[in-house]
């Protein structure tokens, strides 16, 4: 697992949708129609998450779902939160 | 619903473990084995606050989960803050 540099983090950033690097995760924050809605999205994120054996930072109220994804072993990203980070897009965009 | 004043959120905070105030919300962080099981206890949360109609700003990063219950109409702590404290020391204090 490599730790990723500043320029393959901004690459890869560019195939996703909306995500951002800040303080060391690459982040994405959501706006669901109401608590069921954002809490339904997280029960999908966690299976996920718990089978690619990689978790989120990640803080809710209401409807509101912030992810913050880092690689805690190498202090950094690797391309195991762009993994993870996909499937919360292809969660997330299925509505 | 009213809005506690700080004595009354001390008082019924002695009646809670380990709950404190702080920064206009009551909070209290949780370690469990792992990631399967902290997701299983925030999956009860979740229903509960759903019954209630309050719902938690709660952050988690693999076994650990940090609880801030406050009331946003009233910018402060109602009693039903203290409502689903309650709950969620009966869900977590089962294991």
């Amino acid at each position: 697992m490599t730790k990723l540099d500043h320029a393959q983090i901004e690459n890869l950033l560019q195939e996703l949708d909306g995500w951002t690097y800040a303080n060391g995760s690459i982040q994405k924050s959501f706006i669901f129609k109401d608590f069921k809605e954002a809490f339904s999205i997280m029960t999908r994120i966690a299976f996920e998450a718990e089978q690619q054996n990689h978790h989120p930072n990640w803080e809710n109220v209401y409807n509101q779902l912030t992810i913050k994804l880092n690689t805690h072993d190498v202090g950094g990203i690797t391309q195991n939160d762009f993994d993870l980070a996909t499937a919360i897009e292809d969660i997330t965009s299925k509505g």
